[in-house]
């Protein structure tokens, strides 16, 4: 049995439907990024860092979406969430999913955590305009040079769909219109209609 | 044979020392970022992000450091960089490598590339102004909490070390005086005297 601690309109979305379509035995609980719930000591003794998600495993604490994802991927190998009988397939699912977290995620923190990287207010708020165009060159990339299709590997569904979904439905309030990126938007609806993302959703 | 594109003073170190470490043969071709080479359409033709690392592998062309590195640990077993035979080990290197690519190197980036985040100059002035205190509170997250002694991971060198060697390296550049962390500063010191590490600093 798995911990999850997850917040709502985070990455940790990603981790929590691979969880459940990996059929994995968990608990899932809420983290209130609202009342800053992440920076309290109890929150800090599980993951020092301050975010989510984390995954508590019976071998220890797990943090970082990406890890999360990956581990899952490897340990319900049956739900076929990654190549993991090709290493150079499992380098490119690994390497979509490292530019999501290292330059996608980055691009959109930009838009409502600029503090991280600047004090100054008006710094901060021009971090903020300029999030619509670099999320928008972002999914430009993906749209016209990532996406294989049907999913974004190719014929096999992975971790990538999972994150690169999760991520696209911050499209919006990013100021991005997704109708720009029709692969991605259509491949968005898609996920959107599997009843387990649904149920993910609707619990968070 | 491998095609490997780097450049000098960028996270491609990384890559460099495990293609070295492993054993593997391959060709390195230094991208000149002085003249944004990466910018050129000959190299977008191979990787349309403009940025180093790639490894042009005969499966394909693999892009993102972290890919990369894990790539090269799981081809070349024998070499050890990873523990291949523990998922939940694995995982916890990728933890930290997915830190330093997401966080660290985010970090690191708004020093010298804030336009990335932002056009007007005062706002890039001032991520530059700041990094020292976010690259300080990264390291001081490593030094007390992330790093287990005497490699990143515990006994056992990986890819952890590798990465985080290479990230070191920008300390001082970035502002931060590694003194202040006294285990990743001896460890760094480590990572300088290995032939191997020596030999590539001196081929880049």
């Amino acid at each position: 049995m798995y911990r999850f601690f997850y917040a709502p309109n985070s990455c940790s979305l990603a981790s929590h439907i691979a969880l459940e379509q990996a059929g994995a035995a968990y608990e899932a609980i809420k983290v209130n990024l609202g009342t800053n719930e992440q920076r309290e000591d109890k929150y800090l003794s599980i993951n020092p860092k301050g975010r989510v998600p984390v995954l508590a495993a019976p071998d220890g604490i797990l943090t970082e979406n990406l890890a999360i994802l990956v581990y899952i991927s490897q340990t319900f190998p049956e739900a076929r969430l990654a190549p993991l009988d090709d290493p150079f397939a499992s380098a490119q699912v690994l390497s979509f999913c490292t530019y999501l977290s290292s330059t996608v995620h980055v691009a959109h923190a930009h838009g409502a955590r600029g503090y991280r990287w600047a004090d100054d207010p008006v710094a901060v708020s021009e971090m903020k305009r300029k999030t619509p165009e670099t999320m928008g060159e972002c999914f430009e990339m993906i749209e016209t040079k990532l996406f294989k299709g049907p999913w974004v590997m190719g014929e096999d569904y992975s971790i990538s769909d999972i994150y690169l979904f999760t991520i696209a439905t911050w499209l919006e309030a990013d100021g991005v219109d997704p109708a720009r990126f029709p692969k991605v938007h259509e491949h968005r609806t898609r996920m959107l209609s599997d009843p387990i993302v649904k149920k993910v959703i609707a619990a968070q």
